[in-house]
């Protein structure tokens, strides 16, 4: 079940997250060039709505990075990792197609290829590996930190003291302040990457994005997607680290 | 009382959605080319003050699609069915005509019938009947998911298990949580249809578009109206459905 | 102490709501053409912050129109009613003053003088006074319906059965609410005639306007100043009475 | 811990806040002229994530001028007020400095000096001192008075009758709100000076921007840095003390 819920919270996340990069860059979409407010709510509120729907069955982890971050401080189970990030990775990829059929009449319609790998996948402003692959880091590490500090604020916290998402996401509230997080981040620190900030977002749209029958996409840029994979990974522990030296979760 | 409460709840739907659309292209509008961001915000807010108005006493359901969706899973009473689609089309219907007046110096000073057609139905991107279908289909489903993901997280269920929705949407947030879903799907998935899933929000403000003696108008598009009507209600059930079968709601 | 109230919340909402015109019209402001999302977001949020500081002490109408309107269904006492609205002339006219002294370098360096009075009052975008004046009642029975409707939704419900604003805005998440019903009806409904929707909102300003050693000034329009009064006034006694007559309120 | 607790909140304040004009005005990112929503936003959910991390161990202050204003109230100890300022000053420093390696790429890419400065410090519109000063006293006089009329709100009351901060914070909404009031004083009052209403957010990172080997930077200002750090503390006490004499507090 948590699985299960993992795989529909991700395909959720997608869903809404890839749908806002189709509907404000691929020709004739209503959407056509809304801004940067459009794209981070999309994708906020992909992670909210994600959070709603599964949260309290799985934790609404919906991220590898999470997933690692958590078990790496002990508030999470090593032995579901595997399984986590397997469900994670398939429902990026399921969420990734079903905007392809949302978007279906649109594809042929735009000339760009980077718009179109764009709904899929991120892609850095300027290409300087490590610089990305840091600001990957530091987007990543804050996006955990923030989701350990609004579970510890929200009482959502284990007999162990760890926090505990799935607790965290049967409150009322708590699945909007997790979007409200990956809001601010976007707003403020996806300029550089675009923010991945999540090893399934970007690897299985990826994977989505070379097996489709897209009218003329390009390449998938697989030169470029160790960054949105590692850095998340890496950032995430940070986060979580961050969050458990300094104690303030009790 | 609970048919007073639909008629009244897709009234407030449509003026605050008609006429946040109408606000963004008529002529002369303070609002006028506002962005995508403003029309999905209107909308989004259009549910929720909704349901803050008569959430508590029907339900809020203001959309066929999420009726029929419901009973369909039996959360809902087939008997209530019809009872519900008539008020929710009077106040599409009405609510079109609220729009009307609100706007009434604005229309003859725009030239675009299609920008008037719009201010009360959908219309396609791109014109393929089927792929705009599937558009629907799919953002219902994630519509009427999302409704019983919360009502679910926020504990809104019946006796027999069901989710509740004239019970969630007594909770000071569930209203506002339905209203930004609706924003959702309207960033993430409104660029190909721009989003009616909802036949009554379409269908009875085409109707008044009919009607009404708007000047300059032209043909009210009924050609495409079976879309915008046949889509949602597939794609109610179908995210009903996948609710019931996940078994995520216990 | 209430009357204290109404006056501090009128000035914040002015404070904030002329403030946000102020930036997005002036010139040199950093928000200068930010668009209709800045607009109607500042005076959403004006609304939300003033009921939060004050509204638990006086109910925050800081709205003449809601002060009647409320009276006008027996949930408002008529003895406080002259009271509430010198307060609230009072503090719209004080917020109007400060605005001007938080943009005091701007208005100088700004040519036009429409530009100046918009910080302060409303004007339609098409001056037909009678399709305006039926904006506004439309736009403010709207925005009374609504706070009743939040109203009851929260519980604050008196021992007679009728809605009180000061305990329903001791409710954490309500005057936020409050905020979000003016953000949508500013969206949605504010295109034709800026959305005045409180007769203290357009007219204290207006005063101001005429009085300040504004440089470059016009005219304060007092030809138009009849209807953003008129017109809230009787849409919130219509607002009123839908939800006595609906019976929504129990 | 308290002392740990505003460095690390400071530090995500400035990350999110300058991350958010870094995203807007450097080149090549892909927020570029995102416009003021992003801004206001960006800063108002750096506030919240800050509060939702940290609020509940320290109140969040990350504001010298909240610090002195509640102080000056007799809200929070005297003793303690060096301490909270010199570990914002160290926050606001530290989060300047990972800004600038999130968007290392994007230095050298940026040709206006102007630009690189405005994502450390504030500068204003119209350089005319006093004028700015009273802008930023005003800002932050409705910051200090916000926050204690939010505090009130939710009830987080000491035993001394004065507002808690830390109690507030604990609050599951609360950091929340204070986030929105910082976007709500943003759209509102930011187009004069770009609101610093906290002499830590523009004092840290000007050191910063001084001390950081920035390609192509241009002066860091100094002859403006004293209205940003004496305006918002005069404008904090008056805050404080506006709320004390109304006695809104009970």
């Amino acid at each position: 079940m948590v699985y299960l819920a993992e795989f529909i919270g991700t395909t959720i996340l997608i869903l809404l997250g890839g749908g806002v990069v189709a509907g404000v860059s691929l020709a004739k979409s209503k959407a056509k060039e809304a801004g940067w407010i459009v794209v981070t709510f999309g994708w906020g509120m992909g992670v909210a709505m994600a959070a709603y729907v599964v949260g309290a069955i799985s934790g609404a982890h919906i991220n590898p990075a999470v997933t690692i971050g958590m078990a790496s401080i002990g508030d999470f189970e090593w032995a579901l990792v595997p399984g986590y990030i397997a469900a994670q990775m398939a429902g990026a990829f399921t969420g990734a197609v079903i905007v392809y059929l949302a978007y279906f009449a649109h594809w042929s319609q735009t000339d760009d290829p980077d718009a179109k790998l764009g709904v899929f996948s991120t892609a850095p402003g300027v290409r300087r590996p490590f610089a990305n692959l840091a600001t990957e880091v530091i987007a990543t590490a804050l996006l955990v930190l923030g989701l350990l500090g609004i579970g510890a604020n929200e009482g959502a916290v284990s007999a162990e003291g760890g926090v505990e998402l799935s607790q965290l996401f049967s409150n009322g509230i708590a699945p909007l302040l997790a979007g409200l997080l990956v809001f601010a981040i976007g707003l403020s620190l996806g300029g550089p990457t675009g923010y991945a900030i999540n090893p399934a977002r970007d690897l299985g749209p990826r994977i989505a994005h070379a097996l489709l029958p897209i009218p003329g996409k390009g390449s998938s840029d697989w030169g470029y997607s160790w960054v949105p994979v590692v850095g998340p990974i890496i950032g995430g522990v940070i986060g979580a680290w961050i969050w458990k030296l300094t104690g303030f979760g009790g």
